[in-house]
């Protein structure tokens, strides 16, 4: 079949979901501060954040129809796999599906999607989607090994590259392309500190200068230590259901207007180009698509900034900005919080914190605080429609969501 | 809310979900051979599983429009996570949702229970199932480690309660409360080896004796070496379509008439009965629901005996006999090839092999091999209606689905 034809037959297949979808609305939303807590368990971080969000949305764990659960390595990280059950048990889910969703960094924005591509075909009304991850308590270069296994260790393991260092050749590619500077990244450091510091759930609430920035220690040339976004312990978790029947559990619900996930290969070299990433751009256009907006719509949005020049690609990819104006973007202060289009109001990866399971909810649920009008001194005028996008390795899954109220 | 009215509302939830869902079904399978294949990589067993599986089905990769993947420990048995693009890209599927599933032992029946869901709902038309698992690169100890993750690390780990000891507890228990001899465990080892040595694509094709099986090493009693399942590498795909295009592509399509999955506590310390796997009987209950027949109608089964009395007690929640009289069932024969309700025919996790993330949906294979009547030496005479019973953990995971041509 030809590029064409294929693509024919994607868009065919994304109006017959759209025809079928029922609107499907955030209820309510639960996180734990991001951070290093040697005191504290996966499973105590995971049901602090659900038990939050059952608080807030006014559910019953036996009401909860099921739990999708994303976590990218609890077994390498602290031994413990089979987590959804584990954690739903704890929080009295049991006798329905609970299920763990892994897609390296996107791992809770997958669950995010099947479980509102379930809601929304009707399957369930109400779940529970939760993320966690707890990493501190193994040493910076053992969770730099795990982290490498969601690039290709055969190739790219056994060469060395971990992912400061895939990231730190793309922001080489894209400073050799598009004339990117060190300012740039730098820029995007310097607003995820200063929006992080405004956070209370954050895990590194302090500024830092631009000098700062720029005379970091460096990673992976030409990324600086300002450069790569935390490792965190931490757990997110909202509760999805039918826009009809929001109205029973809540007066500020939110609804996922756009949604989508895809995928492209894992390993750097298959790619065409590094300086963009294919997957991020499809996922952006279906969810688009599905919300009937454009990116000169999106008010604000929470994107993965895993490295700074991820922020600075992901601008592009989801067409804030035309290829390769991402950097002079960030710099003109366009995306922070009194910018035209703020960008990780909530510090980001950078600043709020990674822990890479919780991130793709911890991501909805920031975009939620800010629509519901709760985002304190980070909060924006202009918050009726916001973007979420999640990354998992080097490009391999996107999830784009896009949340309003209508 | 009261059980009663708790267990009202999922029948009601059940119903509507009924009504809604369009026939499924599988309209092909590939399956490696299971075994330990020191030359061969993790993903090298899934792409072979894979392309066997799309040539099975005359479907080419650019019409799979979505990827699920069923692995339960990659990153702790090879270091390679985020495995569903890294596959999915190697069998030239991108560009749509590539996601990998983890539900301990159950991770690909769940893989499997999400994607008819999925197309039972609508979302997408013809969708790839994979599990795949890669053990042997591991020694023995290790392996053990890793299995015991999909227990509770933090009470049975640390107290030494690998899974061998955890099944040996529940045996104690069922011979304890049921009467149930050494001989019934053994009734169903000498039966599925003697099953696995007819399946060309069994890991271990040997026969064994009554009296070997009794005689057997002991790993942690009641259990010898012959109650355990096998350490494997091996991979199993399936594609499904909604039934009305299966014609398309197959003229032996083989129907899901009914699927559930259910979870119950991780740790068997927190289960009120451990001779019963609550979540078994729950998924069971749903999926005779949705096929609209009862365990009487059942004419063969694939079930998860990852150890011989699990297989025992599955025929108990299962219903094809009262509890406590699972050990006289196997030991009289009704279970052999011959018997009336052959169970296992495949050699079961006992000798076909136990590679954890390939089981669910090589169980789905092995009942379509029957219905399709490809079972070779294996082949049943009675082969339209079969079940697969799979399981997670010591039963925190449990995915049942009925398949069948009507």
């Amino acid at each position: 079949m030809s590029i064409a034809g294929r693509n024919g037959l994607r868009n065919r297949v994304l109006d017959a979901i759209l025809a079928i979808m029922r609107p499907v609305a955030v209820i309510g939303i639960g996180k734990t501060r991001f951070g290093a807590f040697p005191d504290r368990d996966l499973r105590s971080l995971a049901v602090e954040a659900g038990e939050k969000c059952l608080l807030d949305a006014g559910v019953l764990p036996e009401q909860v129809e099921a739990f999708y659960l994303g976590n990218f390595a609890g077994p390498s990280f602290v031994g413990q796999n089979h987590l959804a059950p584990y954690i739903g048990g704890e929080l009295g889910i049991s006798g329905v599906p609970c299920t763990r969703f892994e897609a390296a960094c996107a791992s809770s924005g997958s669950a995010f999607y099947h479980a509102v591509s379930a809601v929304g075909a009707g399957l369930h009304d109400i779940v529970l989607i939760g993320g966690v991850e707890k990493m501190t308590s193994q040493s910076t270069p053992k969770v730099t090994e795990i982290l490498a296994g969601a690039g290709d260790t055969n190739g790219e393991g056994k060469a060395g590259a971990t992912f400061p260092a895939l990231f730190a050749m793309i922001a080489r590619r894209h400073m050799f392309q598009y004339g990117t500077t060190r300012e740039h990244l730098a820029a995007v450091a310097v607003k995820n500190h200063e929006n992080g510091a405004k956070n209370e759930l954050a895990h590194m609430r302090k500024t830092i200068t631009m000098e700062q920035a720029l005379a970091g220690k460096p990673i992976a040339e030409p990324l600086t230590i300002y450069d790569c976004s935390l490792v965190s312990d931490g757990a997110a978790a909202v509760i999805i259901a039918p826009l009809e029947r929001a109205g029973e559990f809540t007066d500020r619900p939110v609804q996922v207007l756009g949604i989508a996930q895809t995928s492209d290969h894992v390993a750097l070299d298959r790619k065409d180009d590094i300086t963009t990433f294919r997957a991020v751009r499809q996922a952006a256009e279906k969810a688009y698509k599905m919300a009937g907006v454009t990116a000169a719509d999106i008010q604000f949005a929470e994107i993965h900034d895993c490295f700074t020049i991820a922020e600075i690609i992901a601008t592009e990819d989801l067409g804030f900005v035309g290829k390769g104006d991402g950097g002079p973007y960030a710099l003109s202060g366009a995306t922070c919080l009194t910018g035209e289009r703020p960008v990780n109001t909530s510090g980001g990866l950078k600043s709020k914190g990674h822990p890479v399971g919780a991130t793709g909810v911890g991501q909805i649920c920031d975009i939620v605080y800010q629509i519901r009008g709760e985002a304190g001194a980070r909060q924006l005028e202009r918050h009726s429609l916001g973007l979420a996008q999640n990354l998992g390795g080097s490009g391999a899954t996107a999830v784009v969501t896009i949340l309003g109220q209508r």
